[in-house]
């Protein structure tokens, strides 16, 4: 499939690069940021364009990968002419945005992405929606070759997806960062956390993580997590977030 | 150096087996629960005692791993005949708890640890606090037999490293389980979020997590972030806990 890619952040860099190593063409890089385009197809050997309305007309697929509040302006700017299949790639997005095509659909990637670290694509679960079953017949043979992990979603479940990847990753990131944060002020070394971050994750990859919950709160230790409370001093936010999360694990444990 | 074991719970399992590993004969264990001491002195080959009353004049090193709580308490009954160094394990529990024995300290190793996994003690980070000079030698010596990350802490830095660690750990697995719980209430497998999780763990052993941080909240991506609080309807506690946690991501981006 010839394929033109509307957006060149995190997910367009990773998924163009996934799907040329699987030999399909990406002809045709846009970004609402020119530099950006330009980077990305001198990167994977393709044209930049400089509008939308320049897409070619070979395109067999149009890949939206853009800020979630731009994908439905940028859908409308594609030229009516154009045959593609177009999809965009967001977990919070409906799939009705795109409804103005013809044929049209989501592919879903749940996994987080920074440009400078590699990723491979065969163990990122994608998560397929199609307009037709012409189309989703023909977003599932290439989301096949993309990843082994290759499931439908519809547009509700997507977003419950993402939810609970936000939770499970932005969320577990930001608490690292606090946990690199308060290390810093007492002159100590992030490395010391990370063999606990790592065997945290690792068991979550083997238990269910309800099953393993460790810590003071879900012991009821008052004692203890007051302790914490009082060594918080000085940072109501932190003191705030500590609550609300022990709170919740005292509810479901 | 011959070691008593009070306490025979996830602590004292993790840390009788990395010490008879390495050579320190553990003779005798006692527990709050009888059959938990009996249990783990028939599996590592010591003694158990029914009271702390009855430790041996033997013992050069007595670890208290205990709940928080009890560690004081449980420090009194030993005997006063005793000359053992007297060491709790405990990250909230100021090393002043044992300032009635002679010569005491503190073992902090800083991992979260279940019975049924196994954990290699030598990527464990051990924090020290000693009574004298000669007990933080001696404590010194017999750390770094079992971890190739031995640090000192003073009482208030160890109390950090604790909070840092329920952040980075049992917090972190709360959001794990949210995930999961998510997911399943949608008839989707925990799995699907196994490679995500690994990957933002992988991620903060290489970067400092405040310069890898993504999502809605750091992107200021308020149209994602109401749509994720409106899946969220029916779920209120975790409403709130989606809300507190993106503000305090927004706060410090």
């Amino acid at each position: 499939m010839k394929i033109a890619l509307l957006g060149a952040g995190n997910v367009a860099t990773h998924l163009s690069k996934a799907l040329i190593k699987k030999g399909h063409p990406v002809i045709q890089v846009w970004s609402n940021t020119r530099q950006n385009a330009v980077d990305l197809a001198l990167a994977i050997g393709a044209d930049s364009i400089a509008s939308v309305l320049d897409l070619s007309l070979d395109a067999e697929l149009v890949i939206i990968a853009v800020k979630d509040d731009a994908i439905e302006e940028v859908a409308k700017q594609i030229p009516a002419t154009s045959k593609a299949i177009v999809v965009h790639t967001s977990g919070s997005t409906a799939m009705a945005v795109l409804r103005g095509r013809t044929h049209y659909g989501v592919l879903y990637p749940l996994q987080t992405f920074s440009k400078a670290v590699d990723v491979d694509f065969d163990d990122v679960p994608l998560f397929l929606e199609a307009s037709d079953p012409n189309t989703e017949i023909k977003l599932s043979e290439l989301a096949s070759q993309l990843s082994a992990r290759v499931q439908l979603a519809d547009s509700a479940q997507r977003l419950i997806l993402h939810v609970a990847a936000v939770f499970a990753c932005n969320f577990t990131n930001h608490f690292y960062s606090i946990g690199e944060h308060l290390l810093k002020q007492q002159n100590l070394d992030f490395n010391l956390l990370r063999p606990l971050i790592a065997e945290t994750a690792e068991k979550a990859l083997k238990y269910a993580p309800s099953s393993v919950q460790t810590g003071p709160a879900v012991r009821l230790d008052v004692q203890t997590m007051n302790k914490h409370l009082e060594a918080l001093t000085g940072h109501p936010d932190l003191q705030e977030l500590y609550r609300s999360v022990s709170q919740n694990i005292v509810k479901n444990c």
